[in-house]
C-alpha cells in the first residue's frame, strides 16, 4: 500500500491506472477505523481494480461546539488495518492541502434532506460534508465511491448532490456493520464506559421490535413512541426516534418501504442508528 | 462535426479520446455565437486535441423577469459557424436532459464575489451560473475550459468554485472581441437600435480615456465619476461604474493593477465592459 498526503502525488500514483483505464473504487473515511469502515474497503476491494481510501478529518463538517480537536487521530493503527484489507492508495492529506491557503468562498448546500434529522442538531454539518466530498470525489475521480449505510441521512445527501451536480461516479451503499450484540459500529463507541457500551444495543433490539410490530400492522406513531419510551427508559437522552421514506421524505403511515432512524445520547456520546422495513401489500 | 444532444451520447463519443489520454477544449456558451464565442473556440483549438463547445441556454441563470424564454435560439446557424471553426463536438442537450426530472435539491454559491457588480441587479445569477458550468465540467471533463473575460466577474466565479471544489481542469481567459468601432461583442448587441449602435461604442471610448487619465496620475474616483458623467450624456442608464482588483476585491486607489467596470443600459439593452490597467511604480 503506498501513503500519499498530496494531491499532486495521488494524481501521480494514480495517472497508470486512469491510463490502463482501471477501475478505481473510494472510501472516504475520517480514520479510526473499524470493521465498519474495513467492510467498505472490502465491498471496494470486490468490486474495483484500485482501492484508495482516505483520512481526513475535515473541519468544515463540525459545528462550533463538535469535537473537531479531540476527534481520534490514529493514522498509524489505521494504516495497518488498510494494508490488510489491500487497500491499494492511502490518501492522508492535511487541512492546509485540502483547503489551500487562499480564502474559500463556496459553499454547497443541499435543501430539504438536510434540514431535519440529524441536519437539526447539527447546522450546516451537511454542507461540510457535501464540500468535502465533492473535492474529495473530483480529487480522487473513482468509478465507484462507497458509503455506509449507518449515516443513511449523509448517504442521501451525498447521492443528491452527486446527481444534482452530474459528478461522474457511482455511490454505493453498504449495509451497517453490527457487533455481535448488535450495536453499529462507530467511532464513537470508544467515548462509552463499560456500563454504557452494554446498555447501547437497545437501539438496534428496539429498532428491531419496531419492525417486528410494524410488519404486525401496529401503527406507525405507536411503533415510534414505543422505541422512544425504550430509550427513555434505558437512560438515553433521545435526540429523535423517526420514520422516513427510502429518500427521506416525510410519511405518516407505514404504506411503503420506510427506513426508521434514531439519534441518542448516553452521556456525552451521541449514537445514531437505522433499519429500513420493507413494506408488502399484504400487510395488516 | 458531431453533435450530441444526450449527456450518455457525448460521454459515447469522448470516450475514445479519453483512453487515448487526448487534451480535451471545452468552451460552454448558451448560443447565438458572434466572433467573440469562435475566438474561445479558436484558442481551443489552438491548445487541444478534442474541441467540445456546449450551446445550452440555462434557465438557472436567468432571474424571474430576465429574457430566458426570449432568448435568441439560432442552433443551425451556430452549428455552421462551429463546424467552420473545426469544433469537434457540438453538445446541446435539452433542459430535461441538463437538469432531469427529479427534483433539484442542491446550490452551490459563491460568496463575496458574487454580491455587487452584475450580482446586485441579478440575486442568483452567479448561482445558476456555478451550477451549470459545475455540471458542465463533470460531464464534459476538459483538460481546459474556455471563458472570455467580457464576463470578468463570471470568470472570476469560475476560477473561484473551481478551485474551492478541486475540479480538475484549468480555466483559461480570452481577452474580449470588439467589433472595428470598440464595442465589446455580446449577444445582446442585437437587440440595440441602428442608433443605440452607433452610440454604444461610447463605453469602451469612455474606459480607454478613464484608464489613460489613471496613467497620468488622476485619482481613481474622479476617473470613475468622469466615466459615469460620459455615459449619462451620452443617453445610458448607468448601471454601475466601478474599479476592482483583478480578484475583484475593492480597491479605493490606483495603487495595483486594477479592473475598471461599466454595466449601463440603453433602451432596454443592457451591455457591459471591462478594462483592466497595469500598475506600475514609475506612475505619478
Amino acid at each position: 500500500m503506498k501513503t500519499e498526503t498530496s494531491i499532486q502525488g495521488l494524481s501521480a500514483s494514480l495517472q497508470t491506472a486512469r491510463a490502463a483505464r482501471k477501475v478505481i473504487g473510494f472510501v472516504a473515511t475520517m480514520g479510526n477505523l473499524h470493521e465498519g469502515h474495513i467492510n467498505l474497503v472490502r465491498e471496494a476491494r470486490r468490486l474495483c481494480d484500485v482501492v484508495v481510501v482516505s483520512i481526513f478529518v475535515n473541519p468544515t463538517q463540525f459545528g462550533p461546539n463538535e469535537d473537531f480537536d479531540n476527534y481520534p487521530r490514529t493514522l498509524e493503527q489505521d494504516s495497518h488495518l488498510l494494508a490488510e484489507a489491500e487497500c491499494d492508495i492511502l490518501f492522508a492529506p492535511s487541512v492546509e492541502q485540502m483547503y489551500g491557503s487562499r480564502p474559500r468562498l463556496t459553499n454547497i448546500r443541499v435543501e430539504k434532506i438536510t434540514e431535519d434529522l440529524c441536519g437539526l442538531q447539527r447546522p450546516g454539518h451537511f454542507d461540510g460534508v457535501a464540500l468535502v466530498v465533492t473535492k474529495l470525489l473530483n480529487i480522487v475521480q473513482p468509478t465507484y465511491a462507497f458509503f455506509g449505510e449507518k449515516d443513511y441521512q449523509q448517504l442521501a445527501v451525498i447521492r443528491q448532490f452527486v446527481q444534482d451536480l452530474s459528478i461522474p461516479v457511482d455511490i454505493i451503499g453498504v449495509p451497517i456493520t453490527r457487533a455481535a450484540d448488535g450495536l453499529a459500529l462507530s467511532s464513537r463507541n470508544g467515548y462509552l464506559s463499560e456500563e454504557q457500551r452494554n446498555t447501547a444495543p437497545i437501539i438496534y433490539q428496539l429498532l428491531q421490535q419496531a419492525k417486528a410490530k410494524l410488519l404486525q400492522g401496529v401503527a406507525l406513531d405507536v411503533v415510534l413512541n414505543d422505541v422512544k419510551q425504550g430509550l427513555d427508559q434505558a437512560g438515553f437522552v433521545v435526540d429523535y426516534v423517526e420514520a422516513r421514506a427510502t429518500n427521506l421524505l416525510h410519511v405518516e403511515t407505514f404504506e411503503q418501504d420506510v427506513v426508521l432512524f434514531v439519534a441518542a445520547k448516553l452521556g456525552n456520546t451521541r449514537l445514531i442508528d437505522n433499519l429500513m422495513v420493507k413494506y408488502s401489500k399484504s400487510i395488516g
